[in-house]
Order: structure tokens, then sequence, then C-alpha cells
């Protein structure tokens, strides 16, 4: 028997209740059921985002969300200030480049957090900036940014301050309107525990502002027919209707437990996966973990392929290596959505086995037992 | 007791064992297992496409995919043919003025089939045109256009030819490559039997041609990107890969089945719901009836609503009314992918049920009388 263990940092894992929602018969996507579903989801969403703003359902990969920002927010020609510190970061600058937007790419080294006094010095710099694009959890790298600190500089400017929060709404604090985030994009396959196909946009009156001075050059992405419909709880084209209907039991879950519980559920998570990963003498990638993933260099001679298949084929357990420059250099493991503590525990126990095997000198239960620490409350965790 | 019945021209019905594939476990979608489906889905759509082209997944509504066929075959300031027949046929022009994209608008009214002959016209008036954009089947007003006819036009030309199939395929009869559509739009949640949050576009090299000329203005809905990525049966960005796993036992129903069974049992439904329409004494709104759906008048003095929320409350069918310039004139039934002939019996003595409640006279049996002649092969149908 080998029992699935999906521990990627997206797709996560969906709770049975959400698969179970997907297996009900289609309903009509503009039927009062749909309405009804939709009204309830945008409000919970608005809690999940913790903002006031419009919150508005694509039917696209989060990479569309992010898209649908560019393409509404920044004219022809206009300037974006990309904070580029990361393989999705980067996206960023190729849609500006794909929709002739000019951007300033801003670059931090990968796997170090974005540094708000160089944003306030960009963009005094370009002081015609329409957006500053960062990302909330960097899940190349597993960082996560200072969306807080960056928000209040972008605040003081006429720029607009747009967020990737795909892999960190719902795993990591994030305060929409009181971090002054003008968009936020987040994609449904992370910790809002589906399966993907939904991508979401919260929009401010700020941002409203930039995007109602321009016809968009999108026709599926306009934001503008989109919150035309949503006042209705509408959608402009036929929506992935099912997962809103299956996004709505994972709402009443995160609902349920509480959103602030939410967070610290997955900032303890993530510190006891960081605790386990040192205890085995392996060095964590970043230098500011987000808290949905925990990502870790490869120990030298030993190839990040052989741990992961190993993973796989002994346990089951899915992680992921790592993306573009940092490709065989660093495993990355989710711990995200529908993840809990013993989760964490299992991965650690599976990683010293399998580590074990491969010949890397492992004293079996130390990284459990570090978890552990740090769950009992007994450990305080520094990340490097 | 209400059982529902979803009679509408999309999202269609989905069968029980592909609702069951949705309550599977997530998987990762760059594992091998996700390759593997993605590999016998690709085989799957060329063979319900009819061809050897290239078909790309795109994680969208249908609009997606007619947004990816204009922003990558026509270049900014280029021309297009819109063979403008109804609502959706409309939204090609759209999408035209989004991207700056000159649209020919050639109207037909709605109803009526689109004249191969008048689109040969429009091209000799227009040779500059880059895309010619038709219909399969024109889902607000339950009309196929002739596809084979007017395919053989635009072959003749440098232009190519964009069918936007999204409620064609699957449920009438369309030959990609012998019928020279360069590109054919399909959505997910009609004749494929998945809900919606799919969908598919084939290029041929025709196509490619204009599509490697110059660079997309589009990021997410690239084809140059989806190409590269197909080759490895992978796409750009995380797709809806739990859709696409649903999607594989779709396409294991309609092998099984036969794709020129699939197409009769169609062409069957449609003309046994034809004749229970008209055997009630109403008329079919189109001259050239597509095989997925059936639209027709609503009598005078009868309001569509009150038929249509009466079929609802007491029998759960859910069928819709017109759109645009149409709503409050028709009602349309659809009998696409999971639909058999009992269901359009059961739909037809539904509407006889119900308009009798409204005090419209009727035959008790009648409109069923004539579809089953039509199920029996006893009486030949003509539309109009």
């Amino acid at each position: 028997m080998r029992k699935p263990r999906l521990m990627t940092p997206g797709p996560a894992s969906v709770p049975e209740d959400v698969l179970l929602e997907l297996a009900r018969p289609v309903i009509h996507h503009r039927s009062a059921e749909a309405k009804q579903v939709i009204t309830e989801v945008a409000s919970g969403l608005k809690e999940v985002f913790q903002t006031t703003n419009d919150v508005l359902i694509l039917t696209a990969s989060g990479t569309g969300a992010m898209e649908a920002t560019a393409v509404n927010t920044v004219p022809p020609g206009g300037k974006a200030l990309v904070l580029n510190a990361g393989h999705f970061a980067a996206r960023w600058g190729d849609i500006c480049k794909a929709f002739g937007i000019s951007a300033v790419m801003l670059d931090t080294e990968w796997g170090q957090p974005v540094d708000p006094a160089r944003v306030a010095e960009a963009l005094k710099q370009h002081p015609d900036t329409a957006c500053v694009m960062g990302t909330l959890s960097e899940t190349s790298t597993g960082t996560g940014h200072p969306v807080e600190a960056i928000g209040k500089v972008v605040a003081e400017t006429p720029a607009i301050f747009a967020v990737d929060g795909i892999s960190g709404v719902g795993a990591m604090e994030c305060r929409t309107d009181a971090w002054k985030i003008d968009v936020l994009c987040v994609g449904s396959q992370k910790a809002l525990m589906l399966p993907p196909g939904l991508a979401f946009v919260s929009v401010s009156p700020k941002a409203w502002a930039k995007i109602d001075a321009f016809e968009s050059r999108s026709f599926y992405f306009n934001l503008k027919s989109a919150r035309k419909k949503m006042k209705e709880f509408d959608t402009p084209f036929t929506p992935a209707h099912t997962l809103i209907l299956a996004l709505r039991t994972s709402l009443r879950r995160i609902k349920e437990e509480g959103l602030e519980a939410v967070w610290k559920r997955h900032k303890l998570m993530s510190e006891a996966c960081q605790a386990g990963v040192q205890a085995l003498g392996l060095e964590l990638f970043s230098a500011r973990p987000a808290e949905g993933l925990t990502a870790f260099r490869v120990p030298e001679g030993f190839k990040d392929t052989d741990i992961r298949n190993r993973l796989v084929e002994r346990f089951g357990l899915t992680t992921v290596g790592g993306q573009g420059k940092l490709k065989g250099q660093i495993i990355r493991i989710g711990h995200m959505g529908y993840s809990d503590e013993l989760d964490v525990v299992a991965g650690l126990a599976a990683l010293e086995m399998v580590l074990n095997d491969l010949g890397f000198e492992v004293e079996p239960g130390s990284a459990v037992t570090a978890a552990q620490q740090v769950l009992l409350g007994r450990k305080e965790v520094v990340a490097k």
C-alpha cells in the first residue's frame, strides 16, 4: 500500500467534504442557487482577504489574476516596479513585457526578503510608476516578503501596490486593507483548499481609479466587466462554478476554525518544519521563510531527484524541487491549507528515513523531536 | 421530491463516473501520473476534433479560447471577418475590439445560417483578412452553421478559419481537418460532459504560420508557450488538472460509444425535440437547428419566465431563455453530452404539462408521440 501524501506548495490537499461537493450533480451557473453561492463566497473571500474591497472571481490559473492586474491597472507604455526576488516575481515582468508595460526590475537575491527602503528609493527614482508588483509568499524560494512595510511605502506615492498572494493568502497573515494592498491575487489550489481552476483579485478604490482611467487591453480579463457582473453576484462568462460551490465549503471551514487560528496553525507548522530540517543539519534556503512551505538546500553530494523520488516510492509523499536557477539545488515541502501538525511530523519522519536510506548521516527521530519541541511550545525558532 | 434535470445548452449534465473522478484526492500537476493523463487526453481530443493538429488545453471559460485565438492569430491593426449571426458570434467582435483588431462584421439575421457565398464575397472585398471567425453551433439562437462549406471558401484565401465550436463539438458532426478549420475552440462544459473550467484550441499549420509571425499580446493566452509545453504533455501554468483527469473519463466514454454514434444520437435527439415542439404548435426559432439544443419562440400571450420557472418548480427541469435581443422571445432546451432519447421525451412531457397548467391549449402526449415517431424512425423531420 502507498497512501498518497501531497506535500507540495500547491496544488495542496483538498478536504474530503470539499472533494465531495465536486461530485455533486452540476447546476446551472445562472440559477438562483448559483447566485446564492456566489453571494456567500464573495463575503467569505473578503473575510479571508481582510478587505472591504471588491473581490472578483476569475476562471483561470493564478497567473491569470496577475495578467488581469497588469493589463487593467497599467496603461500601454506605462511603468511598473517589479519586486523581483524569485521565479514568480519575475513572472510579473514577463507579463508586463507581453503587454508593452515598461517594467523596472528591482532585483533581490533569491531567498532574501525585499527591502522596503529600496522600494522607497526606487519609487523616488521612478515617480511615474503606476503599479508596484510584489509577492506575499514567493513559492519558488519559500520566502515571505514584508508586505506590510512595503505597503506603507507605496501608499505614500501615487502608485498602487499589487501583491501576488497566490500561495500566501490563507497560509500567512495578510491584511489587505490595513496593509494597503490595492490588488491582491490569489489562486484556488493553495491554502484555500481547492483544486486549481479559480483565481481571485481584490481591487481597492485607488486601483479602480487607475483601471477606470483607460480601456483594458483584454476582454477575458477585463476587471470592469467582472466588477459589473459581481454587483449581481454573477460573472461575465461561464465560470468554473462547481469549484465556486466547493469553495463555499472551504471558506466555511476557514470561518469555523477562525482566520487568526488558521494563520497560527500555519506559523506553527512552518516553525516545526524549519526546526526539523535544521535538526538534520540541512540548511534552510530562505532568510525569511514563508509559512506555507519550507525550502531547504539539497545536501552536498546528493541529488534532489534521488531524495524526492524515494519519498514518492517509499511513502507516496510528493514534494517539489527548485525552479529556474534553483533547479537541483533545493527541495520544497508544502504545509498549507488542509495540512496539520502531524502531517509535518510525518513528512519529517519520511525525510529522515529516506536520507538515511541514501547514506546521509541521520539520527533517527531527531527532526521529528525538534519539530515536536516547537509544537509543544518548548523551543523558539530562529530561521537562520 | 424534486429531481434535478439540467437541460440547458451548457453547463450540461456530467456523467456520474466523471463526477466521481473529481472527488478523488488531488495529485500533483507535474507528476508522472498527470503527464500520462494529459498524454491520453491529448490523443482523445484529437479524435473528437477529427484532427491531427495540435490541441492545446487552457484553464479558462470557452471565451478564453476565443481570446487566445484572436490575440495570437491577428497582429495589432490586422483584420478579421466576423460571421456575426448571434450573441456569441458577436463576442468575436468584442474581443477584436479589445485588442485593436479591425473586425469586419458580416451580419446575418439571428436564427439564419451564414451564407458561404457571402463569406466568399466579403473575402474578395477584404483580401487582407487574417482570420475569419465563425461558429459551429450558435448557442444563443440554436443555429448550426454550414462550417464545411465556409471552410472551403476560406481555404482558398490566405485567411485562416477560426470556429467557435464551444457548444457544437461532440454534439454535431465537425471534421476539423477535412473541413479546413484552422483553429477550433471548444469548452469543457458542453458535449464533452465536464463542468466548466477548461477550454481547448486546435491549431493548424496554416494558423501556426500566422501565430509565429508576430509576438502575442497576451502572456496567459500565449499559444506558442502552450504548444511548447504541450510537446512534453504539460501546460505553462498550473492547469485545472482535476478537470483534465475527469476529461479522460469523458473521452473514454465518447470513444466507447464511437464518435459517429455520438453525433447520430445528438441528431436524433435534436430531430425528436424539434418534432415534439412543433407538434405543440410552437415555432422553432432557427432555420437550421443546431444539434445540441432546440430553440423555440415563446407562444404569444405567454411569458418565457412563467414557463421556465414552472418547469423548475414542478419538475426541477432547468432550461434557458433568450440572450441579448432575444430576451423573453425564445426558450432553449439543451440535449447535449450526457443526454439521451428519454431525457428529450421527459423534457417534452414536462413542457406539455407546464404549458397546459399555464392555459396554453395542449393535447397531452402530442409532443411526446411526435418525438417517439422520430425516435422509431417513422417520421422525417423538416425544420421549418
